[in-house]
């Protein structure tokens, strides 16, 4: 993560603002309504570099816990906030050839620092996307979709009538593999924690195309057995939520692999013996910006922009918030049961 | 699994012993010790039939667990004990091709019944072996030597200099890893657990070739690091105990595979979610039984013997028993503690 605010000249291929640009800074490790928003020069753009206008940015959990210190990824401070967003190409360096003028853009990596007006990002740090597809769904396509998708396609070969298991289904991952494996043909077991509010769920999941939803509590339940009546033992068990819920989840995997990637009970994952010998069951984790590490993603991009485009990929539950209403945005992003993303509007 | 003990005419190109031959059987499920010899009608020759003089067969855990009804495969009722062993091919049907008179034979698969003198077995149950090995050798290569070979191949690619931790080191499949992993030049850091005599286990595991061995107390000390000065980082844990040894394990595993192929602690395998995420590890099972089932195996029995012959692979510490003191063989075999496998001399 880089603040490009050292400036020393002035850009000279580069549309300026008048004013400099805000962005959301935070100096220390710490809570994360204690960070503020600054004015910051912009860079000079360089040969290599793209001035790019950012347009809309989640606030993601990880963007919370890199604040707070407690990712495993962390920038050097002082840091500008978030890892998502999307943003349009204001101007480009003479060697900068894979976006021009007008082109949207993700960050190709996380830590690239999207809570921001303006930026001049180095060429490789940025993903060209479609600009057909609606600002809040582009804004948020390459952290959450992304992840569902590379879950459902890496671990296990599923084939149209397969079926997956999902606790958080509810989360901005959960939401994009219930509409992912619909458009691919999976059936999928939603998991969501029981609330007042729960048939208003229910009818939401079902409404992205989820075949059965469920509560954590009817997943210990032995009438589980209705549902595989009708629908095939998953083979992909994907897992956010870590204890109780990870090893009730596995009881229902016959054989096959559950994904962990995310551990909203704080509690590890526990598995018994007989499962991984008897039953060959296979436990992994995904990290989706170790993904974005190893592998080239602008093709993923492209195929979950098609899925938008046909209607099969929708935008998630969001409310938009000016950016100087950010503090606001950071304190709904914190509480419990959060079912809208918090997307700034930059 | 199957007696043959229902024969309506003599065999007639089998050569018989002059009394029906013993074998141990039980007749229900409860305690090995409740079991009974027995004599037994053997069954005629038919074509694809081998007549088999068995030599010697151990007394392994999974025995055990089957006699106690508490194993995932369970035969029918009344059963012969045992799953491992090496015999004599005596005669063979006139259709049999893969054996001939005098050769050694394995068990292919799990179930066989190996604890009886005398027996005929269809020729697809049966694997031949080369003779030139010490017969207590043969006798125990089937389960414990293939089982280490496998894990140590099938879920990293090992190479020389790299480095594997392992629970239960003293077991039958903990000495087999200590051997094969010598032999491949890959270096093992072996747990166990404390007992009286442990620098005389400490001496023999490091005779085999052992590169380190350490007690599960130790496993969990900041001293750990130490070992890892002279040594990489394992890319691969091989787990027979489950609980807490398991996850102890797992903290010294920076990436790679914890392949788990026991639960000696009855108590499950619990992971923190970060080495899922942050750490891409992956945790799988092994059930050689399975994996008999899914593949052809009479190449990795020469390979095993290949070992056994350049002096690599050694017979295990065992105690060779009489049938007839059977019943204090299956005692001896479920003591804690146990360092010498229990054969039975047939």
């Amino acid at each position: 993560m880089n603040s490009h605010g050292s400036a020393v000249d002035p850009p000279q291929s580069c549309h300026r603002s008048s004013v400099d640009p805000p962005w959301i800074r935070y100096g220390s490790a710490g809570d994360p309504t204690n960070t503020s928003t600054e004015d910051l020069e912009l860079a000079p753009l360089g040969d290599s570099d793209v001035h790019v206008k950012m347009l809309a940015a989640p606030i993601n959990p990880a963007d919370i816990n890199m604040i707070q210190g407690t990712y495993a990824l962390l920038p050097e401070l002082p840091a500008v906030g978030g890892n998502e967003g999307v943003g349009r190409v204001l101007g480009v360096g003479r060697r900068v050839t894979s976006v021009t003028p007008g082109d949207w853009v993700l960050p190709a990596d996380a830590g690239l620092g999207t809570w921001r007006t303006e930026a001049v990002f180095p060429e490789e740090t940025l993903l060209r996307v479609p600009r057909d597809v609606p600002v809040l769904c582009a804004a948020t396509l390459g952290v959450n979709p992304c992840t569902a998708y590379r879950m459902l396609a890496d671990f296990e070969s599923l084939r149209p009538g397969d079926s997956v298991i999902q606790n958080a289904a509810n989360s901005g991952v959960g939401q994009a593999v219930i509409q992912i494996a619909r458009a691919a043909g999976i059936r999928t077991i939603n998991v969501v924690r029981d609330r007042p509010d729960l048939p208003k769920l229910v009818e939401r999941l079902v409404s992205l195309g989820a075949d059965h939803v469920i509560t954590e509590e009817m997943l210990r339940k032995p009438d589980m057995k209705d549902i595989f009546k009708s629908i095939p033992k998953p083979r992909l068990a994907l897992n956010c939520v870590g204890g109780k819920s990870a090893t009730e989840m596995l009881r229902h995997l016959p054989r096959g692999t559950m994904v962990t990637y995310g551990g909203m009970a704080k509690q590890p994952v526990t598995v018994p013996v007989s499962a991984f010998i008897f039953k060959d069951v296979k436990l992994r984790g995904f990290w989706m910006t170790q993904w974005k590490k190893d592998q080239m993603h602008s093709k993923l991009a492209v195929s979950l922009c098609e899925l938008v485009r046909k209607g099969q990929l929708g935008t998630p539950a969001c409310t938009e918030v000016p950016l100087e209403d950010y503090r606001a945005a950071l304190e709904a992003s914190m509480k419990p049961f959060t079912s809208s993303k918090q997307i700034l509007i930059l």
